[in-house]
């Protein structure tokens, strides 16, 4: 089976066409024309129709949609110095994803050249970007833990190669070698130094890329696999409970991650990981790596900075959280999370993205 | 069965005790300790003592030694402005690896309180730094890519985490956000900008903590799955060919990116892609997340830029040359490296780490 849509965030409806990346001629003609999409961001939100504003992370939601534009529509916030422009992608002629949003609006019957598609960030006042919509109802979220939960599948995979590119831009703009100021280059997937002397240009390094930050997040099973650890953070909606997760330091191997972020978070020792699957979450550029852990021990001991409480919970009670009764022990993370997925996953009902 | 050994550089003999990284006045007990181990490097290469510097890669080969350094021998390079201290953490009191290299110089017997062990950059040069040891054949491997895979699995372990932490530092020592100077915190693990007006400040962001550069590397099966899918660079030695690899890109899952760089390298269309084990690469700090996928299509087109030539091999072939015959139709990269474990764990013969 092709775990490509199992998580939210990393469907891929465009071919990325990292090669052409450097055709500069092929780039700017793919950006003025006509067919090709903008995608507008404003402080990292991306603007939105919203659908049913009042229906919060239901499964039946319809989600909310992305806004289109076209060349014409932007081609003078592209010569402002705030702007920063991303190619996403061309659409892929023959669609890996089963998702059939971005399908809606494209035209190959008629015009067999896929069309290209860009994220546009710009600094200017929300207004002033929102007056370029015909359509009612749209917005920059600003609740992006929230509000970016909203969109298709296709969609949300749009928003999270966008949103972690111009996020980097954003907090990337100077060289971290020798403190000059660098460029945009390979359609906005690179940045140099424009300091021709900067050892950045020397050896390989990763300065000039985007960064990509990855996580371990982990359900930890009780030895006796009937019951799984959960844990929350003080930042949490009153009694959710979710995995334990951390950023992947340098110099481990994921299982290593997975072992020190349980102890560290819980006190409990693990023994052998799993993996199981993996998510983009682009707040603003993290790679989930999700696993099954057996622990070893069981006694609770949390790191009182991260986490204010962890339990262990039945199955049973994992069970009844997911379906949603009022009865439920707590309140698990939404079905977009990965978290989510990994409960799914262990109980053995099936994926509900 | 745990995996924690399964790939060199991923070995864990240190409690990290990132908590601790915090308390200065407890780092600075730990630094004077006379039972502190301190690892010096000169340009991102550890001092080591050569074992048998002719028996390349032999898997029977003594492994190289990491030299340690006590306070009293280094204390003097502790002050000096070009030096950067990373605390490693303390040696297990529980030791979880099979791999005894520690051991032999521990003293736990005597003395309960574990050692603390800290990675010490000096730019100072080379034959200064080499006069510090009283031992022979001491050295600053120059071939890193060679040079540093010989060593035993837990001290390969540790210069995963020092190498890579040190060279974040020698690159990431201005403020990407402002371009201002910034200072080291957190006994080594962190760094903020000392403008304290930077927005790098705000808000939850990744540009003060060390970078971990995540790459999918992948044996591509043939639909028949009797043949895989091995690639050579045009750096590789002679007649060398293996996995295929590349970085994660920002909003992708593993899967996404198998797919794509699969398809950007050698024109092949993968399907199902499977998890098998990861490693840290501190080259300069790559986790690499190691996979097995099947293929959906043959024809191979190999991007010249990047690939010399791409080739099926079958079972036996591979076989062949994972048990190094003169006869083999290849060379597989050397056992320290995941692409070999990939191998061998497709053909399903035993690691032999
Ligand atoms: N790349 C990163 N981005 C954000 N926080 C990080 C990063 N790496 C380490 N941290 C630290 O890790 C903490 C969260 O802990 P954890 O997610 O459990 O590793 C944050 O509060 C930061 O102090
Ligand atoms: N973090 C990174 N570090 C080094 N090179 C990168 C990084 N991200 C992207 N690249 C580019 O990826 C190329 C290697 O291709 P691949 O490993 O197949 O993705 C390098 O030559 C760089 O141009
Ligand atoms: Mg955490
Ligand atoms: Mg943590
Ligand atoms: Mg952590
Ligand atoms: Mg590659
Ligand atoms: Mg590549
Ligand atoms: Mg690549
Ligand atoms: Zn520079
Ligand atoms: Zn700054």
């Amino acid at each position: 089976e092709q775990s490509h849509h199992q998580t939210y965030f990393s469907a891929e409806p465009l071919d990325r066409l990292s090669a052409k990346r450097t055709d500069q001629d092929w780039i700017r003609t793919r950006q003025k024309d006509p067919r090709t999409v903008y995608l507008l961001f404003h402080k990292l939100s991306p603007m939105i129709q919203a659908q049913n504003p009042n229906q919060d992370q239901d499964q039946n939601h319809t989600a909310d949609r992305l806004m289109q534009f076209t060349y014409e529509e932007v081609k003078d916030l592209l010569e402002l110095p705030g702007s920063e422009l991303v190619f996403l992608g061309l659409e892929r002629t023959h669609n890996w994803t089963s998702d059939r949003t971005l399908d809606r609006t494209t035209d190959q019957a008629s015009n067999p050249e896929p069309r290209s598609w860009f994220a546009l960030g710009s600094d200017l006042e929300q207004e002033e970007l929102l007056k370029r919509s015909k359509d009612k109802n749209c917005s920059f979220p600003k609740n992006h833990h929230r509000d970016l939960l909203r969109l298709s599948q296709d969609e949300a995979g749009l928003v999270a190669q966008s949103r972690s590119v111009l996020a980097w831009h954003a907090r990337y703009s100077f060289c971290s070698t020798c403190g000059g100021r660098s460029r945009v280059e390979e359609a906005g997937h690179k940045r140099s130094c424009e300091n021709t002397t900067c050892i950045s240009h020397q050896g390989v390094h990763n300065t000039c890329y985007p960064r990509v930050d990855p996580v371990v997040i982990m359900l930890v099973l009780h030895p006796d696999q009937s019951q799984c650890l959960l844990g929350r953070k003080k930042v949490f909606p009153p009694g959710m409970f979710s995995c334990l997760a951390g950023f992947i330091e340098p110099g481990e191997c994921v299982e290593a991650a997975v072992r020190r972020e349980v102890q560290e978070e819980s006190g409990v020792l693990v023994g052998p990981v799993w993996y199981v699957c993996s998510q983009p979450w682009p707040m603003p550029s993290s790679l989930m790596i999700g696993c099954l852990t057996v622990a070893v021990t069981t006694e609770i001991n949390v790191d009182q900075d991260e986490i204010e409480e962890a339990k262990w919970f039945t199955r049973q009670q994992v069970v009844d959280s997911l379906l949603g009764g009022s009865q439920a022990e707590f309140v698990v993370p939404p079905r977009q999370t990965i978290a989510h997925q990994l409960l799914r996953h262990w109980t053995g009902l099936s994926s509900n993205l």
